[in-house]
């Protein structure tokens, strides 16, 4: 099969169009036909380096897929060969860059029936990870205020719409028109614009000096480190970065305060709670198709054009999630 | 009244006798005549420095009171004059070194039928600190794996009993003879005596190689630095510690897991959930007057030999609680 894979850690340019095995699933997967893949940034940082351990070369990226069931392993239920399906592949086997995947038919869902291919290969990683983020780590409850890091972002905007679905107060942070105009539309309830204002300030003004009950970090340092502040008394942050820093007992002692690190890469990885994953997707095409969340779309690329969907990925000024088309 | 009460922060040689007055219980306040009052390495931490915040001069230590209610507030439900009842004063005010102290009634209970004020004097604060940690935070369920270091510690003595009703496995750290007594009389399942083994190995041993869903930190630095390791996958950590390390995020990323900062000062100081308190001790004394939750008392001082009872505290020598005692 066709597929656009690396032989070493580096930069776009190691991306490379191969012609490599067609997998054969496991008794627990999918063989899908891919039809579209969406890039996350977990794209360039696996490519640069072995996040989370040594990987095995031709490695091919690509964690969210929208394609075709055209094979099953002996244990599969629920889907059968014609199915559509969309799904976040295990980050510890090989990804979607390529005509087919494999996918493990507990993390994957059938497709929403109102979107295509390229929309809903938009949809299944930033949606877990948003998902695992507010409900099953942070609790989320209806009044609490939460705040939301990058809403314009790809786990941002799916984040405040699940926030704002729960009935929580959503504050976020954007500052370019586009994402603050997602932002809006995502239905933030407070926006700040955090290179014009104070963010503490402005957070501790919208809660009545009490701080949010919950947050949510998608951006890492210097932002990570003043959740401590913006949080309220016993407070839960969660971080999906990888942020080295001293302050963190300190910032959440006197508060009685909680830290999640979400790592959606778990359950398919270690097969813990492994249907959690299919579960959610779901759900979550159950409110795609009700109109209730949407993710929103931005660039488009064909998968010969790969490096360069990684370097717009990596610039870090993507409004809505990139997502690559591997066949129509 | 007569107080043992500091001027400033400093060594023990600070705390001297004194003539203060009577406090005057608030709308909530119960005044209780003090009769004993626990010691906790917080007594030491506050008269050192200004933990948590500035202190008022003079202050009066002591976080932990049984005693008799002597007079009540205009909001005060539940008790009257004549009432046995043990409770955690607010950090935040001043404590039970003395002959009569403030206690909000939402924080308190009645004394456990079976005990008397020495012994009952020895329950609150370790008690909050350990059900809170396990129960509230880290939610243990039965055959849960869960690590308690230092379980012949105050707190930890009684979070192996609280675990162990719930039902989890428990696994301790101690070393000195007297501390692995205590362990194995409050229900461990796995004793680890950390100066002779390495407490990695064999929590990966005693695990499958899987380490434990709930970890109690309550000894700080380079033991808190181990919990990651021993920590499964989706695990929860609590600490009762304040250590300074740029490894938590580390730590936890790639086991999806989570970090609480335990700090029980909060409901009293805040009066956030403050019913919280007097509920747990409800519970408490239920529990210790069946029979089924112990908490073993170490050497007693008079008030006037508290500074004694500090050092000893201090000296991380003291196995069982230690209890001042202000009047018979």
């Amino acid at each position: 099969m066709k597929a656009m894979a690396i032989l070493e850690h580096g930069g776009p340019e190691e991306l490379r169009l191969m012609e490599l095995p067609k997998p054969v699933p496991g008794e627990n997967d999918l063989l899908v036909e891919t039809h579209s893949c969406g890039l996350n940034p977990v794209d360039f940082k696996k490519r640069q380096s072995a996040l989370g351990g040594p990987a095995e070369f031709p490695l091919i990226l690509g964690y969210d897929v929208s394609g075709v069931v055209v094979g099953t392993g002996s244990r599969v239920e629920g889907f059968e060969e014609g199915d559509l399906v969309y799904a976040s592949p295990s980050l510890a086997r090989n990804g979607a860059n390529a005509e087919y995947v494999l996918v493990d038919y507990r993390t994957a869902a059938h497709r929403p029936k109102t979107l295509d291919h390229v929309e809903a290969a938009a949809v299944p990683l930033v949606t877990l990870t948003a998902w695992e983020s507010l409900y099953d780590r942070a609790g989320i409850q209806p009044g609490h205020n939460v705040l939301i890091h990058a809403g314009g972002g790809g786990v941002g905007h799916v984040a405040i719409q699940l926030a704002h679905l729960r009935g929580s107060r959503v504050l976020t942070t954007a500052s370019s028109d586009d994402s603050i105009a997602l932002c809006r539309q995502s239905g933030a309830d407070v926006i700040i614009n955090y290179r014009q204002e104070n963010v503490l300030e402005r957070v501790m003004e919208e809660t009545d000096g009490q701080g949010c009950e919950v947050i949510l970090d998608t951006v890492g340092g210097p932002v990570f480190e003043q959740c401590f502040q913006c949080l309220a008394m016993n407070g839960a942050l969660v971080t999906i970065t990888f942020t080295v820093t001293d302050k963190v007992v300190e910032g959440l002692f006197f508060k009685n305060a909680t830290l999640h690190c979400e790592f959606m890469g778990v359950p398919a990885i270690y097969g813990i709670n492994i249907e959690s994953h299919g579960e959610i997707l779901k759900k979550a095409a159950e409110l795609i198709d009700s109109g209730r969340l949407k993710v929103h779309l931005g660039r488009t690329y064909s998968l010969e054009n790969l490096a360069e969907a990684h370097q717009y990925q990596e610039s870090g000024r993507a409004t809505g999630k990139i997502v690559v088309t591997i066949r129509d």
